[in-house]
């Protein structure tokens, strides 16, 4: 068996230009921002020099705004107009993938294409947001188009990697190139491995983890490779992600700290679960008036202007200035501040977000007042909270990360304050534990950030306390609300299954949450039925079945199941014959006309058939899958959900003793069930389901 | 449902006191270690101190004997009259476990009592072996123990935790054992989930994933603690694992290393194979000759003595003196230099393997004359290679390491002497990447070991080239055998399911795979059919059917499966009756009978059937599990391949189309079948399965 070796060695490769691209796409990125932002703060620097001593601010404001808001907007009218699923983190939409769901458009070339730039133009306008997040999400379409080896806004078909154009294969490939995003982004490829596997998987295979495994590293070492390059320090790969958080050598804690990072979990948990509140009753402001492709355009311009005015506004008033070289940042900036110094207030609000982090982790106790970073924590809360979910592609985890570094902090200075001995004179320490906890309060995984966070921190010393606070967290987060991500799936209505079947799953049989009639197609069909059947109903499948004894609750007896996909190929090709009986057709088919088709099958409206054949006979028995997974009608909701996660099932027929169709079950029958844990009490809700 | 929410909270509770105690354990390890080592040690160095002058070295050597042959008896004795099971590190009888299969006697408290005496006592002994291993099974049996809440040998039944006597909940808690048990051992609470994911899992769960990761947590914070105490150093937390690889501080690595690191991947895959080649014919050897309770004591008191005498015999001979200082050692061994000087010779042989493998790593370039290290490592791997499978506790991970590290720190010496530049002038390095290599030669792991590697180095910049070496030597190994685990596994003829499907598998259809004639039960059967049917036969599990039609080709109308346990409890419990038809018999009969008889459920001869009572009847329609997942005759192998890996099943009962029983597939019919990727030819081989 040649073939199955040939395949295993064509997914490693494919993994490893998988890892290759993504990482090139983050390189690509981040050297961009780099040069943008340059060509940007150096104007602004220029005109806030210039009118230091002309009194000519409005000029620096004029100047400031205007790179700003042209550059959001520019991103915001690319998503509004090229592909408005790019905006976002695309965290919740590849959740929603990888659980098995289709969401239109997010594995797009186009969709990818605005992502990069429009990421590029965001985090260069200023607003609060990172390139992480974005990062998960393109790789992920990279993955799905390397994967496929053609491209349909392109035209293009590499004529390669045919084998894999099947919906597991895809989706196995797109696991891998989520995780290459997070290992890009931070570092971490460990964490990435792990990200894909808490958000996506369902089953854990181990050949498979390996590749990601494989296409983590690959990307992580390539983006090493080229940033180290571009640094000009081409040998010592010390640029393993997008964001690192600086060596925090030296530092280690101490037993009697862990009460206190236990009580910032509890802050993070709450203050997440303020964040995710405030978050849901926007989006759904959103969603009821902020809909139009222009008003979205202009909210994210508004977004990017405020940001821009609150930022000079703070750096204005709030004076806070030190002598040059007591600071980690290579670059002093000194604004309003009196030569010879720097302004804090600067370093927090002008700089990149990733700088303005390293800054809160890294710099000695004093480098800020407690007054700065209070106030940068209450102004950068809001304004995250604002720009998440903005029509710009923007990530959440730097922002989390900032904000929490903020408070986190304060709480530093705050507890060197009450004990002054030299034990706590560490406050990056709590800026680091602070972040974390802020950042399990709104997202609220817990694993997977662990590591990411151990990653990203480069040393394993930090491991302990950074666990217990994501989980403190969220706990405490899981009180009040779900993790924002999850809210943004539940706001479309997507039918994501959870982890665990529901509590009450045991009491509910299959009959219970069965769609009832069942639309069925016989073993040998005409087509006019099939067309009729395909126009009037969106399932997936159809249950083949032998006529025989039909009854008012039961659909034959139950012989295989066709795919809506495997039909339209059908109807297109006219593998149909006048007389029943002439079974040699299956020679004009191949598995090839399947495969060419895939992944976008055209609609049956699409599909025109000619009225005279609407007499024809079809045999689908070669077509069918003969031995598809059933479950007795009698069967538990728990067992059926079990079969559904397990086997990444999307339909599941329902049969009675005698193998008679009574039913069928689709993805979103089992997710219109969903618990929900709320303030300690359970409730079993019936979902409204979209899509 | 406050019963659902509480089960929820007991959950997490048993995995914090598993990961309290199995801290604990380790701890006691350790502290009898070093309590025993520092006597032992203390002797014979008064021994070779006083001989130097007087002569008298075959006292000193006598002495040492004297030791290690008595502590590695004792040991051996244990394991071989209290509990066999004990013997080796475990891990292959834990994966057994994870994986679904039942071996005896594998998680009892006699078990992990010899266990943990035994690794004491063999590691104080002198022996090639670490102690890092075996914490894996006592993690594993402690995690059974608590969550049962009984024990059957002390005759205790604490009536707590009632809830999990189940094989499910019980795995589970197995595996956040294990989990907690790697994360003592090395500090790797990540390494740990994963660990127990890679071997283990078969389906990724979520919050069972937290709750290992919190025993995990909570297992290494408890050792931290505890020998952070022992050290006299309470507050700083400096000890995570029993065995930790120091600070591998500045010693970074450059881009043009990583040819030598891939090449040095290769290496240990070849060193790796031909450990495990020679290792598995040394199994073969012992299977067939070395049998009997006495021999392989004996065996254990030979091992021991020779590798005591080599050890000395080289301290003797090979003079490898250096001034004291230049050297990481705190207590510098003299031996047989000359005042102020100390043997590098006796800091490998004669210490902890720990301590050798930090000196390996750590020690400046020139403390070790190349050859020391060179017949250093050739005695050891033949050591470790014999030791593997002798009838003590041993683990397989520190000498791996340590063989690899001295192999590594040879190709460090030798990379600086043909590139003398300041860049190679760490073998320190080297070591630590050989250590990687050997041990992924051996074992076969990738990705828990790289996370368990990392976070036992403490440091995350070592992460890429680790994995890549890991890989490397992997795949070089697999080309030749198995994994070291894997080939004991197979000794033992374990019905193992492996993670993919055999690749021919989709020719192979559930008629060609089940075991044809299937003893079924009919749903009210008289008692006597019952006993003759579980006397005769040793299936778990008895499909139950109406006996309408039975043929020649199928056994009835498929109605449930009824598990041996429940028969056995249903006819202890006398839940039977003269006539047919008297159902509320139901009464009798609780769920609490069924869980008192767990895990240990009498033998079919146990139970007294009274003969008159033979001819009564037993409905087992209320007990019976009347919606079990079947499998239609037609279904291919993957399929149900799929389904026994997906779901974690045992006995899958085939049907045909009308749900007659044709045929039942146990996790035996599914394990014959194993795919070698042998010199790159496939072979499909039907295995003999013992089990």
């Amino acid at each position: 068996f040649q073939n199955v070796q040939c395949m295993q060695v064509k997914r490693w490769f494919v993994m490893f230009l998988i890892g290759i691209c993504t990482g090139l796409v983050a390189c690509f990125i981040n050297i961009c921002i780099d040069q943008i932002s340059a060509i940007k703060y150096s104007t602004v620097r220029h005109f806030t020099k210039m009118c230091r001593d002309e009194a000519c601010m409005e000029y620096a404001l004029l100047v400031w705004n205007g790179f700003n808001v042209t550059f959001v907007t520019i991103a915001a009218f690319m998503v509004a107009y090229i592909a408005p699923v790019a905006a976002g983190s695309g965290i919740p939409q590849i959740k929603c993938y990888l659980n098995g769901v289709k969401v239109p458009f997010v594995v797009r070339i186009k969709t990818l294409i605005t992502k990069v730039f429009g990421v590029t133009l965001s985090v260069a306008g200023g607003l609060s947001i990172g390139k992480e997040g974005p990062m998960i999400h393109s790789g992920a379409v990279i993955a799905a188009g390397v994967s496929q080896g053609k491209s349909t806004t392109f035209k293009i078909d590499g004529k390669v990697f045919e084998d894999f154009r099947t919906d597991t294969e895809k989706r196995d490939f797109v696991s891998g190139g989520a995780a290459a995003g997070v290992s890009a982004a931070f570092g971490a490829p460990v964490g990435g491995v792990l990200f894909s596997l808490e958000e996506g998987a369902s089953f854990w295979n181990q050949s498979l983890t390996w590749r990601i495994f494989f296409a983590s590293m690959v990307s992580t070492f390539t983006l090493n490779v080229v940033l180290s390059y571009y640094n000009g320090d081409p040998w010592t790969l010390s640029n393993p992600g997008l964001v690192t958080f600086g060596k925090f050598t030296g530092q280690a804690y101490y037993g009697y700290e862990i009460p206190i990072f236990l009580l910032m979990g509890v802050a993070g948990g709450l203050l997440g679960a303020l964040f995710n509140g405030l978050n849901y009753r926007l989006s759904v402001f959103r969603l009821k008036y902020v809909y139009l492709r222009l008003s979205c355009v202009t909210e994210a311009a508004l977004v990017a202007l405020v940001t821009t005015t609150i930022s000079f506004t703070m750096i204005y008033f709030i004076s806070d200035c030190h002598p040059i070289g007591s600071n980690s940042s290579p670059e002093p900036l000194q604004f309003f501040c009196d030569d010879g110094e720097f302004s804090a207030t600067a370093t927090l609000f002008f700089n990149t977000p990733e700088e303005a982090l390293k800054s809160l982790f890294h710099d000695p106790l004093g480098a800020y007042k407690p007054v700065t970073v209070g106030v940068f924590f209450c102004i950068y809360f809001c304004l995250a909270c604002w720009t998440y979910g903005l029509g710009v592609p923007s990530g959440l985890f730097i922002p989390s990360l900032l904000t929490g570094a903020a408070w986190g902090r304060l709480v530093g200075i705050f507890v060197h304050y009450v004990f002054p001995g030299g034990h706590f004179s560490d406050p990056g320490k709590y800026a680091l534990i602070g972040a974390a906890a802020q950042l399990g309060g709104i997202v609220r995984m817990t694993i997977s950030l662990t590591v990411i966070l151990i990653e990203a921190t480069g040393d394993v010393t930090y491991g302990l306390p950074l666990m217990l606070v994501l989980m403190i967290s969220k706990w405490v987060g899981d009180y009040f609300n779900l993790g924002l991500y999850d809210i943004h799936i539940l706001l479309q209505s997507v039918p994501l299954l959870p982890w665990e079947p529901p509590a009450m799953a045991h009491n509910i049989s299959a009959h219970d949450v069965m769609s009832h009639p069942v639309v069925t197609l016989n073993t040998i069909e005409t087509v006019g039925k099939i067309v009729d059947a395909m126009s009037h109903h969106h399932h997936n499948g159809f249950p083949v079945v032998d006529p025989n004894e039909v009854t008012d609750r039961s659909f034959g007896t139950y012989r295989g199941l066709i795919l809506r996909s495997q039909l339209i190929v059908l109807l297109k090709k006219e593998v149909f014959n006048e007389t029943v009986g002439v079974t040699s057709l299956r020679q004009r088919i191949r598995l090839k006309d399947f495969r060419d088709e895939y992944p976008r099958y055209p609609g049956i409206k699409d599909i025109k058939v000619k009225p005279e054949h609407r007499q024809y006979h079809i045999d689908l028995r070669p077509f069918m899958n003969p031995t598809p997974y059933t479950v007795s009608q009698n069967s538990s909701l728990s067992r059926i959900f079990r079969l559904f996660r397990g086997l990444g099932l999307r339909h599941l027929v329902v049969v009675d003793d005698h193998s008679q169709v009574v039913g069928i079950v689709s993805r979103k029958d089992l997710a219109r069930y969903r618990v929900f844990h709320h303030h300690f009490k359970l409730e079993l809700e019936e979902l409204h389901i979209s899509i």
